[in-house]
């Protein structure tokens, strides 16, 4: 299936010159001067940190690019199915040290080093500088917001690791997640033009160019033809989506894979549609204006507002990368009804969902199937993850804006959901109630609704939730109805995980140490067979084990504690003399009322309002420390830019901090600390060095979690609520070794309910907290400033029972409080425990789940 | 002065892995595969003459960059004066055969090839790709409008060809100049996004980021303070300027020059003036319109329209560059006083006069110089070349708009012209008319107006013309009051000239073959001493020679015919069988009326008209063409988009080749061609093509004219008036081989003024063509189509005097068919002769002129 252009007589020629990797640490130092040198157009005049950091980038990229030629090559040859993973998010944080963790030596390398990221190191330390240092001058790649663009980040770096054929499809937004600052306490968002200090790991990709269309009208060159037989869609804006490819390493393989992202640009073509205007100037600002299509990731998780800004981003990227992927196929000249056997998409979250429309447009539009044909073939090829149950994050698109921009695709979209109310109406004859619930198009006022969820089900062959409770809840509530009309067996769990790689040998590299000498696991296998880590379990009894296990927390406090310092005007916020006492409780996660870091900071206030009162009562801080023992809380997240209420959770958090940190009658037994900025290189330091993390949503709204098998990973224990992925941590880990409390999700409802009636039985704890609040102790310019917060709570129905878990939650603190302090080796272990068992929860183990329930593919292993 | 941050140990493994340069085609191959299989991600399966092009540029640039650094070194080590050359437009045209051209195989090459181009090209063939395919892959770099923006390419080539220390410094805009299509006859403009096949040959500096203010408002600590001391600017918008460097290879030297190009990009700072907003869409939108200061170039040629954005691109430029010049100047450490012996910056136009204004506000506010001692440093260091007399090109801004965008720099000018007027005053008191006629600022209605050539010229020590009759005019017109005010020592005549790498080798490199064998100069170096072409002179009466000459010129007509036919829906446009026997007459640049190209096509009306009289009159088609020999009429060039006129003339010229082109009865003894879009890449096909080219500019309107010069280097002869460069040329070349005609500029005025009370003695011959075009023989579907055209003429005072200049203007044309046709001999005698004494208008002397009388630099030879 390889053709080339190149003369046969030449080849020779090639294969003499072809690009060799890094085998010695004499490979590197020559690669890294020459980039420094050529690329760069430095010298070792003016190489700095920074020019040392692209060098190295440079050099194994180049290293990358070589084995990911080889990939690309062995898959066209063998043509295996591949898996394309579409995302609107790829929250890759920084590319080089988990390149250089990956990095494979070339076969008959004789190179001194156990390592390659240790020949790097060595090789850069000989040419005058610190790996180090030098790692750290990368910027975050922060194309996302939080939890579901961080799982595609990990997901297709397990799925390079297991050899399966499979590419990425994304944007290249120019602004990332916005950069978050605190000025006054408050959330101030900047923009996060990421790319002003280059990037050294895209290949731009000028060959790689579609055109893609928008607005226009529909043509059917007979009037009588339906719309469901070949129409012509004449479009009214056009611009390019060109390519940006990122190599993906894996681990221990010399598979790369590839994450293709698009860029809009203008086009260069003449337009003679519009050349009539005559208009120089405009016509110039228009193409300028192609641009904006991928300028910016949106800064909302869990939440959607239709703007057409946004769909357009879909479509964008929706018809570039099935141009793309249709385009790979077509050279195989496999028949079309091939194409499931050969491509599977899976569509992350509903966002990617109009690719449904336009695989079937293409099909019938412009391949010349027939409608049944290629809706067939439609349905093979696509599969739908879900990331929610809640409401206000189900994408909806008005109708007339959808219609506007493509109304091709809305005629598709209508005649597919026709197809789907017939079949539905001979199952339920006389149904009107379940075919407009579950028709596509929602009958709302003021505007009827696509519903890009039921697009997705009715397009794709299976719906999978993302973790057990989760994939339950969403059979049983919100998708209901399908359940009945396409039976279970369409729906299926696939629980989430995480890359150990970058989670725990990055991240982590003391505790990867240590795991690896206790394993006596010297290269590190275990990072591809979690299982193994099960036999630390054996030494949960070895006191000695126990005590280097403790020490490399601490060694992370410390470097959690300098980090908390730099953004303390240089001035430490906890004690380092009494690190090792001092709690560290940790909250890092976007900011949202359902995960509830108000009830976490009312928390704090109870507890310091506990001291306070102590104090009054005449008892000495020192006695007082032996019930409310040296604790520091540590918040993290971005808001919305948009969502008043998480905004304020921050401020509030900020004030409590502010009167409590300043507070010297407490001594500092009581600290909180919000980290502003919360990215995935600050995660890399943060979650290494936490003792207890908080994921306390209200039961039945977060979907998964994956922080919380993060902190697992680095042996933080956990408080929760029996939400998401927290209940099959707690089967996996045990439950003396979780700390969960609350309400289950299945008392949702009756509670919410109940506080629509009553609302007497109120926690006098609670009540305490927030009188505090009204009281103005923590905002003495404006007493009313978190009115909202606690009217929310009071009267507002309570929607995510705080009230109803306040109790247990102080309680639950109390224990881990007291078998922090109290019963240090039983928590020692319990951390070891955690780790040892947490090996369910790495994503190798989710793809080879999608690969064999949903996927079908196989992975194809180097030679 | 050179000081590194490598540790001392660490220098020798940098030496030891220095980059290499290509030495040998193994080199190449090498070099080009890597590219190819890493930085390109491809492979010789799919590598195409793009890729091809690619890697080639990529491998060749790696080569300049070795060299770029040594130069850049040795200036720094060394620390001669610089030139700075400050040009809005750079108009490079292609990069990589130029490259090429210029490569100097490294010391010690045995390599056996006579030169690095056949070096590259033998490497390519082997690898499966021809030179010529490939180097037609590039884009040309269109950053430019016309000659003034070539001249700067010119220069920078010289300069490194020189060896002088030397930085161009300009704009990197996203558009070009405006790609031209011909739609139904008219010009319509199409956005040039040069960059969407991306830039191999720039170095993008991420590291190399200053940041630039706009508006805001002036605060002086102290109230009582005046404006010439220190003060300090608030601004209100801030984006950051990024440079891209592009290495400038001289011929036979490795001295690596540089031309830096700025982008505007968002600043990522946190802006703490704008927080308040907390609106953080609009904070994106404000920071992606940053990047619109350098989106586009303005499409006007001699011609000047005040919009904001084009003052803010001025400042944009000049700012950045100032910051970088006084950068390298600070790190030597030297004193203040110092600067212009170091620096001697040239300003191309008037475009960067805000740099004057600029070097004296970082001075005094950022610096702490007084005034007088900062304003001394900035006559000394500024030079300013004038590129017109003509009114609607000159520069001028209105007061509220420049005191809006720079309120400090308005301060700074308000001082500069008042303790400039003073000293005019002191020097003719009670002349309240010269103070008016020379303020920098121009008191009129409705809106006082920054007259920027006044600034340059009180700002600068040396103010020069591009050719002498050019520089005589401004003496004696615009600028006369200032001669005498200064002296007459300031004003200076620097004559233009071109690069004869580019201009004859690479445009024409069969004539370049023919003039390195009959001088006998293998290794080319008449290319740096264009004296040694006077030899040719000794071959005029060698009839061998005069064939092979006419040979070449045969050759290159045919390349034009294909380039044509190209742009003629595949059909020839001239007989091919009658090349030799076909007069090309040529006339490619800006359209504008003062180039009258509309006196050319009225001539080409006025060929057919006689034809067909000649026809109606019964004679035979064959002994017509007795008279009026076969000939094509060739036009190419673009108009500002919205000059009506022009526009108007191009439809013209496309209506009457309509006409015909189609009409079978003259049997292609006339033919008019308009090449759209012409461009640099496009007139080295052009020029070399030439028989006869076309300079007739209104006497005193043209400066100096560069194509001129092209076409007399490669042995076109030109008809011409008494105007710009044309003078000169016709000294060096011989008044015997340029057949001038029309009024002299001292006649202009007087001709003006009678058109405006008598319009009687119009010539027949004119009055004939106009006729014919009332009567709508060129525009059937609407006979006033061409009005504007002929009433500029009848009515409206004819200011650019076609009607005196028409009846020489046939009359030379009727010469030229004579000479051409019937005394061939002659012909080829003369076009021997241009390019034997061409020499002096390399563009090489006109840097020596620079530097002895302007810059006061020398040249650095590289060891």
């Amino acid at each position: 299936a390889i053709d080339s252009i190149i003369p046969l007589q030449s080849r020779s020629l090639w294969t003499k010159n072809k690009a060799k990797k890094i085998g010695s640490e004499e490979d590197f130092d020559e690669k890294f001067v020459n980039h420094v040198e050529t690329t760069l157009a430095r010298s070792l005049y003016n190489c700095d940190d920074m020019a040392a950091y692209e060098a190295t980038s440079l050099s194994i990229r180049d290293n990358l690019v070589i084995d990911w030629n080889k990939t690309q090559q062995k898959f066209t040859a063998r043509d295996p199915k591949r898996v394309y993973y579409l995302s609107l998010e790829f929250l890759m944080g920084r590319a080089l040290d988990n390149a250089l963790i990956n990095m494979e030596s070339p076969e008959g390398s004789t190179d001194k080093h156990a390592n390659s990221r240790d020949m790097v190191s060595d090789s850069l330390q000989n040419l005058g500088f610190k790996l180090e240092d030098v790692l750290k001058q990368e910027p975050d790649a922060a194309l996302g917001n939080g939890g579901l663009g961080r799982l595609a980040a990990c997901f297709i770096d397990s799925l390079t690791t297991q050899n399966i054929p499979a590419w990425g499809y994304g944007l290249r937004y120019e602004y990332g997640i916005f950069a978050q600052k605190i000025i006054d306490g408050y959330q101030v968002e900047t923009p996060d033009y990421w790319l002003n200090t280059g990037n050294r790991w895209e290949i731009e990709r000028n060959e790689i160019q579609f055109p893609v269309t928008f607005y226009g009208y529909v043509d059917r060159q007979d009037g009588n033809r339906s719309t469901t037989e070949p129409s012509q869609w004449i479009g009214g804006e056009r611009v390019i989506a060109m390519a940006y490819d990122f190599p993906v390493p894996g681990y221990k393989t010399t598979t790369v894979n590839n994450l293709r992202l698009w860029k809009a640009i203008p086009t260069t073509e003449f337009d003679f549609a519009k050349f009539n205007s005559g208009d120089y100037k405009n016509s110039v600002a228009e193409q300028q204006k192609a641009e904006s299509i991928t300028a910016c990731l949106y800064p909302n998780d869990n939440f959607e507002a239709g703007k057409e800004l946004r769909l357009k981003q879909q479509y964008f990227w929706c018809a570039a990368s099935l141009h793309d992927i249709l385009r790979r196929f077509k050279k195989t000249q496999r028949k079309w009804s091939e194409f499931p056997d050969q491509v599977a998409i899976q569509l992350n979250d509903t966002h990617p969902s109009l690719a449904i429309l336009e695989l079937q447009r293409v099909l019938v539009d412009l391949e010349g199937l027939k409608w049944d044909e290629a809706w067939d073939i439609v349905t093979k090829t696509f599969a739908y993850t879900n990331h929610t149950v809640m409401q206000e994050a189900l994408e909806k698109w008005p109708v007339s804006l959808f219609g506007k921009l493509l109304p091709r695709h809305l005629e598709i979209l209508y005649d597919v959901n026709w197809f789907f109310l017939q079949m539905v109406a001979k199952k339920y004859p006389n149904n009107a109630e379940i075919l407009s619930s579950v028709s596509i198009i929602e009958e709302v006022n003021p505007e009827r609704q696509v519903r890009m969820a039921f697009l997705a089900i009715v397009g794709s062959h299976k719906v999978n939730g993302v973790a057990e409770l989760h994939s339950e809840l969403i059979k049983t509530t919100i998708f209901k109805d399908f359940v009945d009309i396409f039976g279970a067996s369409k729906f299926t769990n696939v629980t989430n995980g995480i890359t150990p790689r970058r989670w725990l040998k990055q991240a982590n590299p003391k505790l990867a140490q240590l795991i690896k000498d206790t394993l006596n696991d010297p290269d590190e296998n275990y990072l591809l067979d979690m299982t193994k880590l099960t036999k630390l379990a054996d030494y949960v009894d070895d006191k000695d084990f126990r005590n280097k296990w403790n020490d490399v927390k601490l060694q992370n406090k410390n470097t959690l504690a300098d980090l908390m310092k730099k953004f303390n005007d240089g001035k430490d916020v906890v004690d380092r003399e009494k690190l090792d006492d001092t709690l560290f409780d940790i909250q890092v996660k976007r900011i949202h009322e359902y995960k509830r870091q108000q009830m976490n900071i009312f928390g704090v206030i109870a507890r310091y309002l506990d001291i306070k009162e102590l104090l009054s009562e005449g008892k000495s801080i020192e006695e007082i420390e032996k019930v409310y023992p040296r604790k520091v809380s540590i918040f993290g997240g971005k808001s919305a830019p948009g969502y008043y209420m998480a905004k304020l959770i921050i401020k509030l958090i900020n004030s409590v901090a502010d009167v409590i940190n300043n507070d010297e009658s407490i001594n500092g037994i009581l600290k909180v600390f919000f980290i502003p900025d919360y990215n995935v290189s600050k995660a890399e330091i943060i979650i290494p060095a936490s003792d207890i993390s908080e994921h306390i949503s209200t039961a039945g709204t977060e979907a998964s979690g994956t922080s919380n098998m993060k902190f697992s990973m680095n042996g933080g224990l956990i408080i929760g609520t029996v939400d998401g992925a927290n209940v099959e941590i707690t089967r996996e880990i045990g439950e003396d070794n979780i700390f969960l409390f609350g309400n289950l999700s299945e008392k949702v409802e009756d509670l919410r309910a109940a506080h629509r009636y009553k609302s007497d039985d109120f926690p006098e704890s609670l009540d305490r907290v927030l009188s505090a609040l009204e009281s103005g102790i923590f905002s003495p310019d404006n007493s009313n400033e978190f009115k909202p917060l606690w009217d929310s709570i009071r009267y507002h129905g309570d929607y995510y029972l705080v009230s109803d878990d306040f109790e247990s939650y102080l309680a639950t603190q109390k224990l881990i409080d007291e078998t922090y302090h109290y019963q240090r080796e039983d928590w020692v272990k319990k951390s070891i425990l955690s780790v040892a068992n947490i090996g369910y929860f790495n994503s190798d183990r989710c793809i080879e789940d999608y690969a064999e329930t949903i996927w079908n593919v196989e992975p194809v292993v180097p030679e």
